[in-house]
């Protein structure tokens, strides 16, 4: 079982952006702490990991993938990119969404998501643990079909 | 570590409504799931659960638990009650927002929570799973106070 | 065949209460003379009054009634409580909604009902006969499942 | 006492049109249906029908009716003619205004009716019913004038 | 003269519930130094004190009162309740409505009230002596009936 | 010079329809009294009169009209005909729109003119005499070109 | 009978101020004209002329007029002000608003007028023909007093 | 295989009314270009031509065909209309939507169709074009049923 | 302790201005009720009192008064002046905003104050008394400063 | 003559994208059914196909291109991107767009096209044929120019 | 060359109102600063100050100005005051609007300018900068004339 | 000291895409202009230019750039990129916002900035003279830090 791990714009700066928001941890050590976790879950889970600033480049990865199950956590596109929506409910890939902060506790804007509806969940504000969460509830439903 | 479970207006009828979008599991079967799930985090995590249709007995209950986090489904108020979300605020007791099905692939009116800003997280879509990653993520998150 | 006739708030306060808009009969004038009534269209209808203020024991009588059908008059939570349009769609029992008064001729917020579209129909502006329409209406429908 | 009961535009369509939505019954079923019906109601009732697909010949008719109430079934034009409201208004015949379907449970486009605040009720979602509540509710009115 | 004071939701967690906004004071404080000040005022004024967190509990107050006058905080169900809005034009017992922080200078959602337009008037943002100012205004409204 | 003078639909029931809002006068007493007032201003004008409830009975009118102006009180169309508001236009003859009440101080959709803006101005508050100005202006205004 | 004729903002560079719009006759004329025109109706009728850029000065004015009627051109305050609008509501004095362009023809703002619905009519689009129709209709409005 | 070409109002103005965005052909010289045309594709379609100003007749007429297909051009029918959309679904014939001008480049209001979303498609902003290239469209789709 | 009180625009018509809503008083003589009252709080409280049409004057006036609290009726500005607002919060002087009327059961736009957000606190609906409370909530309010 | 013909996101997932909205034809079917197409209309027509995730890409490409005209289907950028219809608008290339479902029968946010507008026309709704009549009327177009 | 620079309602204040968002330094600071800045782009420049609270003052002096362009600081009726933005295409002078804060960053409403469409540009954000910026904008934007 | 000036879609086309709105001169000639301009400032200004059409590879530079400051002028993306305005607040290098054409007096959509709140300020309407007074401010800026 293969998860592809998608990040959006900006993740790349985690630690450095916003840390009263976003945290202090970097993308990078949220991964590594995410394939720690996962053979917690289950050993033979293969996690790949993708970040890009550009919604084409995500849009190819995500149509390119041979994943059985997507974390995806679309940062700034979430809230405008139909294209990502329209891409995810195409590849019939299940996926969930997830955000580090809380977003139903921030500018109205961020309450929205153009995304979630093409995914089976979204898990918001529990910092790098969303991702953990995620990936738990992406495994069991893989397994239930 | 005491958790409240909370669960709004017409959970209870859970595995007879609506199952196509709620599932075949009544409330019952859910709650006893999660009390073994909970022994495999954590043994010392004593889960406490209440439902009601009554919006002022769940802010009495909310008000007089002991708990230490809160895990809450408030249902049909989750897009009208600005009370409950005064509750939870007001408390201060860290509580996690949990719905079974994806809000944000529902109605319009599904997708905006009045009562989640007032939370620390919000997790949708996963079934009854989404209570036992509400209890991951709340346990987790307590653990850091 | 039973029908539960369910009042909402302020109902209670019938011929009091603003009696240009709701008329000048109180709530047990108009029950009395629905049970008259039912014995015009069939001896054998059974009919149960409840009324409350509480949104929540209106979603308790609802769940645990025995009722065939339901008459409903939400009154004031007609345009507020999605937890009762989630209730009577929850229960799948058929439901008519009623207004005294014509909903469509007053305040902008009044024109919108929320628990309506999980009803088979709504009826409004009849004063009392609104539920004897109602009662009409329901049996026929009843009738032909 | 006389009663006009008007139908707008595609009701003639009936039995054809969207079976789903609207049953299977053409108008002129319907008609000869409420005709019986009005009998067990009072025989000195005369019932008068029309239906036409011009929003100007519908007000020509009301206009010029000699009817003490009017059913009216205003289809297509509930949503968007104001001239079928000021008319209604303007000729002063309590009229009762009638849909097959519960356009609660509809487009949002089909909750609002612009001509509803002119009658002095509406009842929808009862199929052919719709029209029998109707004469029931509109002949008492009279009566009482 | 009795005057019925009716405080809403979460207002028994007063002195606790977010101190920047509503002050330290507890509700048993304010309202002792209430009945203290109506003293100032006229020694014959009866003070009534209710607080529920139950929409319904407070319908069924208001509407059971024999007081001359009512103060009432609806706090958070300032901005949801029409059903209390309906309660307080249906007795029709003269009403103040009150609240301790300046709703004018917080969230958009709290500038507009669905209940104050069944009062006689609004007092906000005097914390405790909001109630003292309501008590005031109020007993010379009822002295000129 | 020759002035056609439209009416729109319910503009036949004058004198009977909502006198309070629309003045006692027949449509006829004020036609008649308009071709009296035309000769104090010039006996070359020739004044032709057309009423229908038709909206397109009146586009008919207009496109089909030798009149060298038209002076339209488009009653309920005036605020949901695209149709006529493109005629008006599409035929390209100098157009005065009129309203007997004042339309900014009723409903607040009654505010809004779809048809206004294919004329050269528009006339409204003086009963019968939003006519006779129209006619003044229309008449200078052709004077002009 | 005295009327006082009041022109608001930037009125006072007629002629000047985009002619495309506004024509090409500065205020001096136009108020010239009009007392030519006013004898033409009646002889006794007494003109005052008004103009200012201050909202303040607009409203002191019309406090302190002993007109018997009002003609107002509020110009960018018709879109703005209720301070204006409460003035003409105040002092009960019969007001015909005007504007030179067709207002309902130009930006989406400037169809809403604040102040029109105080007056007893609106009339646009005529240029200096605007105020002319307005002294006829006013002047046979007070006659009917 | 026969087609109804419908065209809405105003349509028979054309090359007349608002040349620039219209074009400088009559509704004649488009219809027989358009005979000439379809004989390119296939001699056996049949078609026939009607234009109407009224909602009505266009109702009565799309109810009446015996056509295989329907092109419209509702005109100023295509943002107001409720009834000719029920009406093209409720027939239930394969109908294409045209406009001459691009509606998507034009004002806010013609942006949205009332009519296209009960057709199989839209064609927009190629003048007499549109209708060729509807012919071709509805004719293909045709043939596949 | 000075406290000056300022009225907005057409305050100066009070008595004569819509008496049903703004009560029989002139200002003049709730001035003079209002100082006899301060003497009953604090024979030491100074009150000066102005009224101004004129935005601009009412900005100079609170910028240059050396009082150390202020009970403001911004009246028609209210709803519209961004610049009072900005004014009240620039003095930083206590202010307290004031209403005759309860503006919360009038015209929609009259719910929404501009001003409120930059004072303490909001008193409406008491007609001349509000100004007696806002002076004893601010008198207070000054002395635990 | 050269006519490119670009295709947006997930257009390279056709005939596996959601088969019941966008058909079971892959885009290389598509574009080589339109090859042999267009040597019915003019064998000297060049054809060039571009598909791409990436709005950049999309710009950059129509920004290079030396094509006479442009087929575009935006697909999820249509609703969204004004960096598009900026591009198209800028390269002054005639384009027109296409979508192989009806976007107006879809949800509401497909409704409105923001890149539209630049173009000279659109159609929408035909499948693979909708590129084949946008080739047809693109032809011509240029023919005219 | 002479450039008036215009400050609007509370700039008077600055330095002492709301020093974190508009900065510690005094008008008269700013203004002095001006006038040496301006000597290093040209000493022939002339400056003009004027600040006032009134908006009519500030419409009478653009009036009436000599001056070759404007710079102005609306303030607080940036987002009010159709009148200004009126008052500046009308006399056409050529000027620039200027915020201290970045309008952008803050409350909604300030994003919204309703003069700014009359300027020939805008800058915000830069402190007293913004005025200098101004300066050299406008002066350049002079000289190409 | 270093400044990166970001030009975003279509920029690369200036000089040939709608001269009447962004004027005849290319980018290259405005960036040439540029170096020759900073000289004037401090020659020890280094500039790097980046155009790109990628929303993307903007932010990828953004990210990257080691420049002190950034000037961006983000075109179509201005008001569509909440990941561009999250990627400026991100780095937290000061940043200006230039628009060659006064934004605030084109389409309704082009007057909100979804990034301009994540810079220090914004400059629009001076054509290529905004970058030049956005590396004045900026450079000013820059030395007070």
């Amino acid at each position: 079982m293969k998860i592809l791990i998608v990040n959006g714009p900006n993740m790349n700066l985690l630690g450095k952006r916003e840390p009263d928001i976003y945290g202090k941890n970097s993308l990078d050590t949220i991964n590594k702490e995410l394939i720690e976790y996962k053979d917690t879950i289950d050993k033979a889970i293969e996690l790949e990991f993708f970040q890009s600033n550009h919604e084409g480049e995500i849009i190819d990865k995500i149509q390119n993938t041979d994943a059985n199950g997507i974390i995806i956590n679309p940062a700034g596109y979430t809230h405008t990119s139909i294209a990502l929506g329209d891409c995810i409910k195409g590849v019939n890939i299940p996926t969930v969404e997830v955000h580090l902060s809380n977003i139903n506790a921030r500018e109205e804007y961020r309450k929205i998501s153009k995304t979630a509806s093409s995914c089976i969940g979204q898990i918001s504000g529990f910092q790098k643990d969303s991702y953990k969460l995620a990936l738990i509830g992406l495994y069991n439903y893989l397994k239930t079909l």
